[in-house]
Order: structure tokens, then sequence, then C-alpha cells
């Protein structure tokens, strides 16, 4: 499946970090955003050129499992999937490593809707996306 | 079931929110986590002095899903509820709805475990704890 | 000078921690904003009426000197006051101490200019907002 | 004075945007972060062995003055450089522009102090880090 599949790296900075001295635990949906953001740029389009063409993608649902603790200078490789495809709806997964341990430190996922910003409802996701996405995806329905 | 969950309210900031307009699907995680807070000092008890004891509470799952957009100025009401409460773990349960509409704005939750800081392992829920926690549990195992 | 300031406090939650234990540098710029945004609440206007009439307020000087740290859970009070009041800028300063033991915290100051949205130039500041700042205004040229 | 500077660039992420659609302000100050770990990394030492040897690096005062907005997707070179050197205080200085527009975007500094962990106090910045600092140093006093 690594075929199908987008991975990309980033280093825990200071301000990631709580008092308890690993990452806060928020901040991994911080991390899965740059990951998809890199992994849209991978694939050709960027939330920009979405937004022009009067696209959103609010997300509808974001999920976290939490394996093991990260810490300031880490550096984690985030392995971006598409782990479902609908019309209006699709389902990214994410996979967080540690880069020097291979430690699996979360799993996650984040169901996001194509929306008309205009009229604030879900819409097909558009063609040039689909067919980039749907090769990629696990499921599709 | 409204006798057995902690309400709290906060007003969101400019920070809060990104370029759509709304507020940034992860800072709902940090409002979960400011009623959570609040929760605990409302039943008496602090994060700071789990700490002094040795014990965090690290999360190992969280999850939310959004019904509607918030945006800058909106006041939100957050509902805290124990779900789940076991031997080494529990789980509040978030329902964050716009004050002034009314309308419910996000269903979440957070699964904490109960963590001794010195061996790294899921130790017992301090008693203390436990018996504050118990009274407003949905479901005991 | 008291009674040409505004007060409001807020408490540290865990997010705003970093590693080191304390709260990080950067939140507390976040701090003067939530403090910025209750001092115009108690002047009875919001950002929400200037972005309505196509105006914004970007910053475009920020400045904070730190005396203390402060960590979860304290209590800070911060005071904010009119340091200078231009035809198009003003000046707010930040005074934030912790509220149980009085010490003084952090020292900082926003420079904010009134911005016309569409024309993306300084304008003037309305009169509405001006008539409120100025008798707060310890210095206006 | 290009050769006594290091430069590093990163993309604004959504989550960095507010609702005026550009970077939120305190939001520099969190890349004036990445690149000062990513200046100390070309240096060959990191925040973590300092503070293995009891030694924090915190921050006194934080500036900025914005320039010009940056927005999402956005490519921002930093250049970093050592602005005044002492014995236990030093100012790092930051100057952040659109990497594709050349456009000069913030101009900013920190001023840090080495401070003993244990004492809390301010001490000698150790030789080993002096050592690498002072060949890039504008000013040494």
């Amino acid at each position: 499946m690594s075929t199908k599949s987008f991975k990309t790296s980033l280093r825990v900075t200071w301000a990631d970090t709580d008092a308890a001295g690993v990452v806060h635990y928020s901040n991994y949906f911080r991390f899965f955003e740059r990951a998809e953001e890199e992994f849209y740029a991978s694939l050709g389009f960027a939330f920009t050129d979405l937004r022009d063409s009067g696209l959103w993608l609010p997300r509808v649902e974001a999920f976290c499992q939490y394996k093991k603790p990260s810490r300031y200078n880490d550096v984690l490789e985030i392995e971006v999937s598409v782990e479902d495809l609908r019309e209006k709806v699709f389902r990214l997964g994410f996979k967080v490593t540690n880069k020097a341990s291979g430690d699996l430190l979360a799993l996650g996922h984040l169901v996001i809707v194509a929306a008309d910003k205009q009229a604030g409802k879900a819409t097909k996701i558009p063609l040039s996306i689909l067919e980039k996405l749907r090769p990629l995806a696990k499921q599709i329905l």
C-alpha cells in the first residue's frame, strides 16, 4: 500500500511542546494539516486554487489516537492516505512515526467535505481533484 | 442528565479564527482542554495537584465532529460529561453550542489515562479523583 | 492613572505552556489580544463592527518585555492603557501581573493602525472609536 | 553582511492565518523561533543540548514590526543575525521577506539570556556557544 500514500516529515519545535515536556496533543492536528497541504501540493493543487473557485474544504470529523509521546527536536514522519472517497466527502488517514526510532506515535484521520462557499452547502468534489485522489483511494463509493 | 454535567463558556478570539473566517478546527481541542480544566477546578482538583503527586493525564484519543462553524466574538457554551470511567482510564464528552443561537456546533470526546510520571506507565486513577468523577459517570466498569 | 486603564484577568491553560514548564513567550501576544478585545467590548465596540464598516486594525508593531515566568493555572491580570493616540494610529500598553503574588510578569505594547480594507491603506480612525479612546489616552497628537 | 547571517524558509499553513485572511501577527514569533532553532542546528547545537547541561535560554524581550501581510501558502524567507552579543545575553535579529516577490514583510528581534535552570538566574553563555556566535556578531561588548 506504500505506493498509494504520501510521506512528509517535520521537526518538532519548542512552541509545539507543553509543560509535560511533550508535544501538546492538539498540535498533532496542526501536523496533519501541514501534511495534508503538502499532499495536495504533491498532487498539483492547493487550498488557494480551491478558494479561488469558491470551494472550501471544511472538516466534519477529526480523530487521533496517541501511542507514544514526541519531544522537542524529534523528526516526525507523517504518512497521508486516502482512506475513503465519495461524491462530496473524503477521508484522509494520517500515520505519525518517529523518524529516528521508527516508533509509531499517532494514528488519525480527517473527514473533509467539499463545500460551496456562497451556498454554504456540501457540493460535489470537483472532477479535477477527484481524478487526482481516485488512484490513491483505498475505498471508493 | 443535565445534573450530571458541567457547563462553562468562552468567547472566540481573533487568534482562534482562520482565513475561512471561522474557528480553526484544531482550536476546538484547545476549547475542550479549557473546559476540562474548569471542570476539574469545579470538582476541587487541578492538573497541578496531580503533577505534584507524580501523575500525568495524557490523552490516548481525541475526537471531534463539526456541525456548524463558529466565528470571532461568538460565545460558546461547552458541556463536559464523564462518558465512561474505568480503573485507569476515563472518557470525557464535550458538547459545544453557540450560546446566543443555541445551535449545536461540535461534539467530541477525549480518552484520558492516568499515568505514573516516573514509570511512564498507566496506573490506577487516584481514589481522591475517582470519588469525584464516579457520581458524574454515565457508565462505570 | 488607574482610572485611565482597563483591567481583565485570565487563567493560564496547559496548552499555553511549553517544555520549560512556563508560558511560551509568544502566547503573551495572544493574551494581549484577548485583553484588547475585552477592552474594546468594555467601550462598546467590537472588531466585528469595524469589519462590517470595511475597517481593519492591523498591527504595525508588537513588543513585550518578560520579567518573570508564569505557569499553568496562574491567574494573570492584564492592564490595558492607551499610550498614544494619533489620527490614523494608536498604541495600546499592556501590563501583566500575577494576580495572586502581585509580581510584574510582562510589559508590552501594540501599535495599531486603522486601515481601509478595500484600499489596503491607512485611514483615519473613525470618530465613534476616537471619541471612546480619547478620554483614556495618556498622550494625544 | 550576508556572510554573517543565516537564512531559512517556511511555507505559511492554513492554521497560521486569521479571519483577515493573513498570518496572525503573533505567529511571526513562532516563525522566529523555528528560524532560531534551525540557526542553532546550523551551528551544531540544539536547545536539547543546553537543557541537558542545565541551561535555559529564556527570552527577555520580543519585538516585531510588520511591513506587509503574508497569506496562506506564501513561502517566507527568514534571515537570522546576531545583532548583539554580551557575557550573559544576546540579541538575534530577524528579517522576513516574501520569497517570491522579495517584499519585506517583517523585522524583529529577540533578546535572549542564558539562565541557570536550578538557580533561576542569569549566567554566562557557555564558551562552546559563545565561540560559535562570536564570528557572526555585528556587535560585541
